[in-house]
């Protein structure tokens, strides 16, 4: 479905429902989930709009890559709830993307905002490519000059008592691009973080930055170094960067 | 959607479009999401005909869990593919439902046939109870006083030189009944399988086999042996048992 309200870009949507198998052990949607159907539904606008990932390779040679998201979560969407996915192309300049994606409830609060930073890559020699205006025309998004800072997040070389795990990579972490699909790295980090810390906490803001893919055969070394709230991540010497700012759950959340 | 044919119980149908995420690294359906996405279908029937989840722990104290499954495979489903979903709970007798899924092409033909086997367990005891005709009457299935034999699979007693590894059970593993969620056992298995191998070949028959449930904190103990083009699969000495026949993939196939 297709509005076009005060805002730049054209707000795509969706409505839909958080099955089972999305479903964490809290009853709430899974993150990694969260990220994948955003994906799902930014491609599923693509589609609409003649520009989908087939037209991209057959007519620039490039493909699409997320490398930046940002999650503010006010609340995670709940097991069998009804919930309305927006999203949009913002703006680009000469080499980002910019996107948003609302997870809204029935009444249009906005349970979960994801802002995230695409480029567009080579198909052969897996580069950046300056953004051609013929790809991005349709999503009517504004394009601007400046480049919006991204996140910093604490490098490998200051992880100082990180906690270390070792996780191959298999079969079943990759997807239809031939390495470990993006929603992944959330899992690998957040698997890390204490079992009865997160039965009081929620993520609250996640920030998510991929700077090399990583293929099969790989061994993730995950580090993770907690300060007061907030968990750092760090996967293959800065291959992916991950920070999560927790919240504790009041008794009437959970 | 219902409808009720010359078969014995009621007919539910699902159309569905496989998603990004839900497609391996060969653009085919991962065979866990099958297996969850059949899951999700069922409950959503249970829940049409009056007898949700809620329903069956509140009137029951009971909760619905799969202890086998025999998976048929024309082919896998593909990428984006717009495919039907159709469920049926065939029969039942003192202990046992027997359920099927189709996953069908548009032109109707069955692409994989699943058929499985249910219990009722005890909320408290997790002990296994006598199926009220109460909850399975809304299904219309048969009831029949014949328990359907299952599969007989490879023991572990009878490993002699498997290949093993070990997995920690995740928190990103658990689904909802805080146990591991019934899908991961396949991607487990499966995952075990060399890379070079799945290149070339395809599942064509897959038994599982579910006799424990397996919980946070535990390791999975993996043991897996070929006979031929068939993976024998066991998990922690018999809590599940897998058993995968491959097929060579034609040219035409990939």
């Amino acid at each position: 479905m297709f509005s076009k309200g005060g805002k730049m870009g054209i707000l795509y949507q969706q409505n839909y429902r958080v099955p089972f198998y999305e479903s964490d052990t809290f009853k709430q949607m899974k993150i990694s989930s969260l990220l994948a159907v955003a994906l799902q539904i930014s491609g599923e606008q693509s589609e609409a709009l003649g520009r989908s990932d087939v037209w991209v390779a057959e007519n620039y040679n490039n493909f699409w890559a997320v490398i930046e998201y940002e999650l503010n979560i006010q609340r995670l969407p709940r097991f069998d709830e009804a919930i309305i996915i927006e999203t949009e192309a913002i703006s680009y300049n000469k080499f980002f993307c910019y996107r948003n994606f609302w997870f809204k409830n029935q009444e249009g609060k906005t349970l979960v905002k994801i802002t995230s930073t695409w480029v567009l890559m080579n198909r052969e020699n897996r580069k950046i490519e300056r953004v051609a205006d013929e790809i991005v025309a349709p999503y009517e998004s504004e394009k601007i000059s400046k480049i919006i800072r991204p996140h910093k997040f604490k490098k490998a070389a200051s992880f100082e008592e990180a906690e270390a795990v070792v996780y191959p990579v298999r079969f079943s972490d990759l997807d239809m691009n031939g390495h470990v699909n993006n929603a992944k790295y959330y899992d690998w980090a957040s698997d890390m973080v204490d079992f009865d810390f997160r039965k009081t906490h929620q993520p609250k803001q996640i920030f998510i930055k991929y700077n090399h893919e990583i293929l099969y055969g790989t061994d993730i070394h995950a580090q993770m170094e907690f300060e007061s709230n907030v968990s750092h991540h760090n996967l293959n010497d800065d291959s992916a960067q991950i920070e999560i700012s927790w919240e504790k759950v009041s008794e009437n959340q959970q």
